[in-house]
């Protein structure tokens, strides 16, 4: 099953099922606040065609993000470091979220604005110290997440907060796809890429993961409990613009498609924030 | 002015105004909400008497917590570290939240359990990209928080996110207090300090932070908009355990007294998470 949250008349959204033809209303405002259950009004028999359709980020206003850091084993090895005994975390704000067709804007105050291409886990159950078949049954889906981030902030202090929290930054989307849909189903097994104006510059499989989404849940509900709409960003694979020789950054007017097999693709315009 | 959260019968909170001998229903449901002017009933004429009332976090559900590291000048001096340009910034999670008097839940999985007291900051207006006038305005109150951290966690990795999320750690209130209230208004100059079994164990002034409040609204909001009910923590003065010489950790049945001059105090025991 493939879920979305659309753009209707108004600024409203409504939580939608994804089929060929059409797009079924769910009775909810956005995916978000369906898998939490609330606020869910009897499913109104609206539909909406898919074409043309504007989407949301997949769950708008979650309650966490909590993103890694380095998690693509041929990555780290290639950067010639040790593969580390605990994931890396780090959190972003609801804010920074934008639809996987949006605009992406870019600060006037950073000079190296980057891309990272993630596998996004959503959390469907709350669980807190999950054992590992608690972890398994609590991953709603799976979603493409843009981790875009300012390089020269991320690294002014030793902290990364600062260079992954720029508001309308981060493409989540466009759907929630159940495991099911995914070969290696929670634990999947799929391309991830990404495409600057048509040229790759990142692609790797999401079996390459160090930390695989199950293990992500199991270790993050240790300390709090994830809840329904939680989003995990389980990291970006090699070939980000800060790491090539010379460097290369984002710029004004470039598109940006980060894709993962089944999940669908994010498709964006880097813009000039005013 | 005073403001707090309540608990009412049922599990329900409410919002009041404090009064030297009653607390005075403001038709919201929490200070959050308040400040969000979102959900405001026309206030009932409810009172309720000071005695025995039970107080929530402040704001229970913020939409971010950011927290400083390092920020005290005389802290970071007598650590032999130059003064930092940039502040340090990291994110906790509303989950981490208790009210003033709850109980700190002491997970199995540390062995260093710390304190750090701190000044928060209640944001009460949106702003981004704050000139020093709006950063000013933005400010509806301060409150008391104790960040408390499990160190071993905190330095797995290099992120600190993970020694700073642990569930129903964080003490928040009792009171958001607002600037007027105090000396240095906006930029308080006030005594800050951690009992611990009635030893004093930190003690300082909020006007050594070398990031103060409004620098820290100018600054975050350059990255992003700040919302009503948002919570920044600015950072713990020195006297920590984990600093001490041999250090010194939290162990359950311990009480712990957090406190700012004019800000009131939260007062919590520890307690073994089952």
């Amino acid at each position: 099953m493939k879920l979305a949250t659309i753009r209707t008349a108004g600024g409203a959204t409504r939580a939608v099922r994804v089929e060929d033809d059409r797009l079924v209303d769910l009775g909810a405002a956005d995916v978000g606040e369906l898998l939490a259950g609330e606020d869910r009004a009897e499913p109104a028999g609206r539909e909406y065609s898919p074409a043309g359709a504007r989407y949301a980020p997949v769950v708008p206003r979650p309650g966490k993000i909590i993103c890694v850091g380095l998690n693509y084993r041929n990555h780290i090895l290639e950067m010639g470091r040790d593969l580390p005994e605990y994931p890396t975390l780090f959190s972003k704000y609801a804010d920074t979220l934008v639809g996987a067709e949006d605009d992406i804007m870019l600060p006037p105050e950073t000079a190296a604005f980057d891309w990272e291409c993630e596998l996004a886990v959503v959390i469907g159950r709350p669980v807190r110290r999950a054992t590992t078949a608690e972890a398994e049954g609590a991953i709603a889906g799976f979603a493409v997440l843009n981790d875009v981030t300012c390089r020269d902030w991320q690294f002014r202090t030793k902290e990364w907060l600062q260079g992954k929290n720029w508001e309308a930054t981060t493409p989540l989307g466009p759907y929630l796809v159940t495991p099911d849909e995914l070969p290696g189903g929670v634990r999947p097994k799929v391309d991830i890429s990404t495409e600057l104006d048509g040229e790759t510059v990142q692609r790797d499989n999401t079996g390459d993961l160090l930390f695989d989404p199950v293990d992500l849940v199991e270790y993050i509900s240790t300390m709090i409990t994830l809840r329904p709409g939680d989003v995990i960003a389980t990291g970006t694979p090699g070939g980000v613009g800060h790491a090539r020789k010379p460097p290369r950054y984002l710029r004004a007017g470039q598109h940006l498609v980060t894709a993962v097999d089944g999940l669908g693709r994010c498709a964006n315009r880097i813009v000039a924030d005013a």
